[in-house]
């Protein structure tokens, strides 16, 4: 069992958040993070949550900074969540979308970055690449902070901290909740991120997932596993779904979206074996259906489904804050 | 026959112009829009186009405010006009092309609204979709005012808005003047948005189609059907040529497009039937040789081609400054 | 032979730089520009390189001007590069990828430009076209600078200007230098470019190539021509390498990749017949083990590869600045 901090459960304000202690240079993934690290940057966003609505507050302290964003895969959404806040905080973005560009051109990796860090002279990179440890790769060769936005099915960082500040702004803390992560685990990136983050913080873990779809081995200890939702969800304050990717479907490894949706979509049914009131969560994009029902998604009181996607800019805002304001000062 | 209002001839100045007036809150078409709604859009729009060549001329108002482009149609000239008039207001401007986004994985429209107003939070969304309805749709969803940037074979309100506005430009007003619309008006969304709003301000219209583009029934009392060019034109002020939809001469619904061209090309000698002067519109982007001639499309006097491109970032200044101006002050 | 100018040793300061003696209002090409205005260039993008670091310098000569990249090819290495400089000068930037644009709805080229001139209004216009002249007639359309950032097979102006601004940063002058262009020089813009440029500042300029990739004729008189490397690299300064087209191997020009790599493939023996420290220079992007060996493109002293990437955004703001500096003042 890795060791947990104890939580900050009062709010700290932004000067007051002590960024000395995150001594990571880059946000490869959770792995790399102890758990005094991860309460940093949810201190941080929290902070920075709480002031999203103030359209006047642009903290510009990355001011003449820039910000690269390189997607080497698709993903709307991600890349406008850090877009949104690097200009937030004052930085200039450039948004380059590789999936057509050079790099099809028989172009190595290598030269890609060492000709855009020549170029750009970035001071933070965001990668999402469909290779596993390419941000990794990135790091080794620029000078500025490397922050992973998705790499293959190992980790995907970011996510994983804009949901524990979610579990956090909700529950107050994540220490000694229990949480079922369900369905697609086997080659999901936020699963991994999340069982490392939750595990990290406290919290007891739970893996539900038809024996194709369960990892071979977990990321972190003491996670326990079940192959139905009626014991899985049993005693929990959080589920937690996925995205089923169709692929695997299509594969074979499952049956079909109905079956699936039989056996693993969240429904109230499925949701009444949890706690009472435990709440609901899913990355997206949902697939209405299949691994989760309509009034279970859209429940006001137990869905935090939105509040997920709105944590996703202050979580990026407090993560590029730490990882780049000290550069400079 | 709806009402008319009497059309403000003398110039507004910019605080003049009596917003509170505008009741609607979103423009989903102008079928909502009274009279006096269109005419304060074009009295501010025209106030807009006279300072359009001043770079200086940046008022601030929207400053700090998110407009939100979500564009599930491509039409690079449209979004681009958009988007400079937002920022020309000051305003911030989030692109999304969503041609290649995750609705195509499979998600609703309803969860990725709910997801990038959750992300963005933005302050107005601009919206092209291919289905009819889908921006009334997201309005209903928001909190903030939606646009449409053009639905299906719905409506396209801002461009009958900058085709208005280049008549009244031109000619002074728009009451008693007898326009053709002409060509493939069926499936027409701007010839739909055309046809109410001339109407409205009190025009004389009619239209012009071979039988197979001639829509059933008309979207304004009043409106004057011709089948051919010679007798749809005499009398006329203005000739509104529409782009040629390729897709339909493919299903059979039209000849060739020689003879299309032959029947109902606005040449030198059909615009001969309309009044001495009359002027020539299209919104673009032209075919020319089939529904334009060459000489017609690039007339100095008469065609008012460009100024209608041109009309198209102060119209989409004025609608921006009435919808959202309000609503924070 | 045409006239060279004698080269301007001593580093100009900004304000020194004489723009006068520039007389193009275009930058279509290097053929219409004499070395004087070459020079001008060179002593501006030199004053801009020495200060790319430092980030709060961002003179705002620009400001509330529009800078329109129109890229009908995709390049996003180029129009990043451009985009940067322009926004370090203060200018707005649009970027309208029109690969997928109304130009593929059959609209005319005349069209397209006359319709974003009319709507944008911009104050230069940045053109990259698969077809030889098209910025010349974009240029013949519109009032405001154009440059072209390549066409076809002709030219790439700004691709040689940073070439000669990393040539003289590294050896003082480019006069009297010994230059060896090689590879598929056949159909490469860039190699036109720099044949013309280097010629008109005095460098003895050299072409090697296999005969299949050999120009008929050449834009520069002087050149020399060897079809291998031992001759062609003998006594050289700097050797020049090209992207090898891999089309050209599919239509049957060159043989294998092994075989082109092993005849004219940059490798450190093929290095050795050249001067004693001679730089290698390559516009990227490469094809490691066709035209150029790992240790050639990665030797810390003698490529000057990642130098000629990092002098893109300066030579770019060089030409911003003379271009459009003057129009308003």
């Amino acid at each position: 069992m890795t060791k947990t901090a104890p939580e900050k459960a009062k709010k700290q304000s932004f000067e007051k958040v002590d960024r000395s202690a995150f001594k990571n240079k880059h946000l490869i993934g959770i792995e790399p993070l102890s758990a005094d690290e991860i309460n940093i940057i949810l201190d941080l966003a929290d902070y920075y949550a709480d002031r999203l609505d103030e359209r006047e507050f642009k903290p510009d302290i990355l001011k003449n900074q820039i910000v690269l964003t390189l997607f080497f895969e698709d993903s709307t959404r991600t890349r406008t969540s850090f877009e949104m806040a690097a200009k937030r905080l004052g930085a200039d973005v450039v948004n380059l979308d590789l999936r057509t560009s050079s790099v099809n051109k028989g172009e190595s990796l290598l030269d890609t970055i060492q000709t855009l860090d020549s170029m750009l002279r970035p001071d933070a990179i965001i990668v999402r690449h469909s290779e596993y440890g390419a941000p990794q790769f990135i790091s080794s060769i620029v000078d500025c902070p490397v922050i992973n936005a998705g790499d293959s099915w190992h980790e995907h960082p970011t996510q994983a901290l804009l949901d524990a500040l979610t579990i956090r702004r909700r529950l107050g803390s994540i220490k000694g909740k229990t949480i079922a992560i369900c369905g697609d685990i086997a080659h999901s990136r936020v699963a991994t991120s999340n069982m490392i983050l939750l595990t990290r913080l406290g919290a007891n873990v739970r893996i539900v997932a038809p024996p194709a779809l369960m990892p071979q081995k977990f990321p972190a200890e003491g996670i326990k596993a079940f192959d139905n939702m009626k014991d899985g969800l049993a005693g929990c304050d959080i589920v937690m779904m996925l995205r089923n990717q169709m692929e695997r479907m299509q594969a074979g490894l499952i049956k079909s979206e109905a079956e699936f949706f039989e056996e693993f979509g969240l429904t109230k049914d499925k949701l009444a074996y949890a706690n009472d009131g435990a709440l609901v969560m899913h990355p997206g994009p949902m697939n209405r259906g299949v691994e989760i029902a309509d009034d279970v998604a859209d429940d006001k009181n137990q869905s935090l489904i939105l509040e997920q996607v709105r944590n996703g800019v202050p979580t990026r805002m407090a993560v590029m804050d730490i990882l780049m304001k000290g550069r400079f000062s």
